[in-house]
């Protein structure tokens, strides 16, 4: 195993429970009442993915113009919330441990680049890491095309490297990379979740991936 | 089946997510950095028992007046969530449906009387409706104490009563009363938690139950 990608939102940061927040704020400005839980289980797909599957879900008829409003208030209440996200255990620790390993590290994230940047400085990242955000290509989960962009920066075959996530959409994007899928239960969905949707191994959060390297083959 | 037995956050209200807001503010303010994840899944649990669950969970060291102190900041940061709180589908409906079926209905909930009150109302629930709350009961959920109670009010025994929940607690509690458990998922628990916790059926939501009553032995 040459490299290790991350997904941003749930797996590093605990930022799950705040994007329901303000996914939910933004459809109820716009006079939609989308459950919490539908919610939720969505975050991770990229945004007009998330408002088009909650728009087919729920019959919400809510039209193009509507969904770019309702995409830009679900930014402005994120922002409001960013600074009470916080970085989950060992997770600014994890770059340190894989260079130190020789492994390759890449984020990818349907997060903006504006939002995920301040994560970025937080979480100590090496120099080497591979950042690819919502602005560096859009098609982001479950769409495999930020994995393949990752892995070709990451100079890496496929199955040299594992993604790691909270959502099953993070386990179908791996699976449609060719690479594996480790899912993390801290984003809130359950581990029987993750592992239906293809999860090799189910691990609590990063931290407990990080002492379980060799689980997925990678030695000191 | 003579009565049905309905949690309230999570299950007739679309709070889970406040809540875990609510706690999470209310451990930070204390300088206590706790999961939303770890937070969500003892959202059900009474107020002391969650704080208890978490100070063991990851070794706070909180001590008795800090979890006073703790339980109130939740109160507070809740109150000033609940008037975004929304009713589920369905459960405005819950009430007359089943006293023109002449089955006896229930709410048992961990939540003060305080904050139940404003979602009794808004249920439009007829007079026969008995109320558990923490205030009447403190002993909430995992326990069983306060299905007990309802069940006496109510005249029935616990196999002809079943308790409809969205948390693996719910689950559990009807299990100690001796009574049937249907879970929902529209508290953010998955389908296979809440079978795993001893429920006969996982609905999606209380419009799904309704609308499935024979399921679980009521005829029109």
């Amino acid at each position: 195993m040459k490299a290790v990608l991350f997904d941003l939102d749930g797996t590093l940061i605990d930022s799950v429970y705040q994007h329901v927040q303000a996914w939910s704020e933004a459809f109820l400005h716009h006079g939609f009442c989308v459950p919490g839980f539908e919610i939720h289980r969505r975050v991770g797909m990229n945004a007009p993915l998330l408002i088009d599957a909650l728009d087919r879900t729920f019959q919400l008829d809510i039209g193009a113009e509507r969904k770019e409003s309702i995409e830009r208030a679900h930014a402005r209440a994120f922002a409001s919330l960013r600074d009470k996200v916080m970085l989950f255990d060992g997770a600014d620790r994890i770059s340190q441990t894989l260079e130190r390993l020789g492994v390759g590290m890449a984020i990818v994230t349907s997060a903006a680049e504006r939002d995920a940047q301040t994560f970025f400085s937080r979480l100590h990242l090496a120099d080497s890491v591979i950042c690819i955000t919502r602005d560096s290509d859009p098609t982001s989960k479950p769409s495999a095309s930020q994995i393949d962009r990752a892995l070709h920066a990451l100079r890496v075959s496929p199955r040299e490297a594992t993604l790691v996530g909270d959502s099953t959409w993070d386990m179908l994007a791996s699976r449609l990379a060719g690479s594996l899928g480790v899912g993390v239960a801290s984003g809130g969905y359950s581990r029987e979740e993750l592992a239906a949707s293809g999860a090799l191994r189910v691990y609590r959060d990063v931290s407990e991936f990080l002492a379980r390297l060799e689980e997925i083959g990678i030695t000191r």
